[in-house]
């Protein structure tokens, strides 16, 4: 379609915004600004108003780097969880799907992505230095990698590890192998045959 | 994921609204949020800015009901058009699509929905009552309808061609038929049947 088809700038505008966001095309983003419109004015400025204020307000947890609205995060901020266990994420994401779970009580480390030469993506790109700051100071005992089984999500995994290697910490990943629900048969080999050799004595998975 | 997962008010508060667009859930209204919050803040105000900014200065054309950037849009306002057959359409969209086939010279008529008691829309809630008066004043030689094939267009459609009859106008649909790229055997029946009740002399098409 081309652009002097639209009839209104300012609409032709709300649309770009749109399409520049992840995933949305022009035609997608023609839909939601269409949608707007029919809302009611005080919705649509709601709208507005909580993204710009989101924007401006939001801080980043300065001990794991998790999003928060205060300087320190409501999870590092939590007396009762374990502050010396750190379970490494790549990103805010990896922290809510864990959280989720309620298996975890420890803290968490926000890593900001993962080491991806082709992306441009290097270590120091990462809140690599602040982690090892916080292994250095000695109350750390357990780090747990939890990051992606992608080529990428491994080589960060192995470089932290060789890193971290001098400290007296325990570095840990987290499991992979068959996912509860999953038939064998459909099971990718390279996951089946990790979790055979990663098999584990009955009595621990009940 | 329990709502209480999320890390941030700030972030709870924009992830709600972005869910609340059409097509939209929460997945991809967190996935959209954490892509604004890695992008530099002036281009977030620029969006907040832009979507708050259209909802409030656009317009509707008076004579047409498309939406505007002035009280009269540019396809009523361009005297090169031809001003006695009007093309009524259910949205914007549908004006969007016609102008993009660079086929149609005359101007529009913005019904903004088509007639479907389901939804409680009768044709009060149309434009239905401005396009009578157009034609009452006697300018108006052809109303084309281009509404949706559904049993709501054909009821509008009908309900129209009814209201009208007693003016001394031409009324016309688009065509219906086999689309252009599409092979026989793929087409619908009722498209195909219809193709062939309302086929044409072959010079007519070339």
């Amino acid at each position: 379609m081309s652009p002097s088809s639209y009839p209104s700038k300012l609409l032709e505008n709300a649309v770009n915004e749109f399409a520049k966001l992840p995933g949305i095309g022009r035609k997608t983003a023609l839909r939601l600004v269409l949608h707007l419109l029919k809302q009611e004015k005080e919705q649509v400025y709601k709208f507005a108003d909580t993204v710009h204020h989101m924007r401006q307000e939001i801080m980043y947890c300065k001990s794991c780097h998790n999003i928060s609205d205060s300087e320190t995060c409501n999870i590092c901020a939590d007396m009762n969880r374990d502050h010396s266990t750190i379970c490494v994420v790549e990103s805010i994401r990896d922290v809510m799907a864990i959280e989720s779970t309620q298996q975890f009580s420890g803290v968490y480390h926000v890593l900001g992505g993962v080491i991806s030469p082709m992306d441009g993506i290097g270590p120091d790109d990462l809140t690599i230095a602040p982690l090892e700051e916080k292994i250095k100071n000695g109350s750390i005992k357990e780090v747990i990698f939890a990051l992606s089984t992608t080529m990428e999500g491994d080589t960060t995994n192995f470089y932290l590890y060789k890193k971290f290697d001098k400290y007296n910490i325990t570095t840990t990943t987290i499991a992979r192998g068959v996912s509860i629900g999953d038939e064998l048969e459909y099971t990718d080999e390279v996951t089946l045959g990790r979790s055979l050799i990663n098999r584990l004595p009955f009595e621990k998975t009940i």
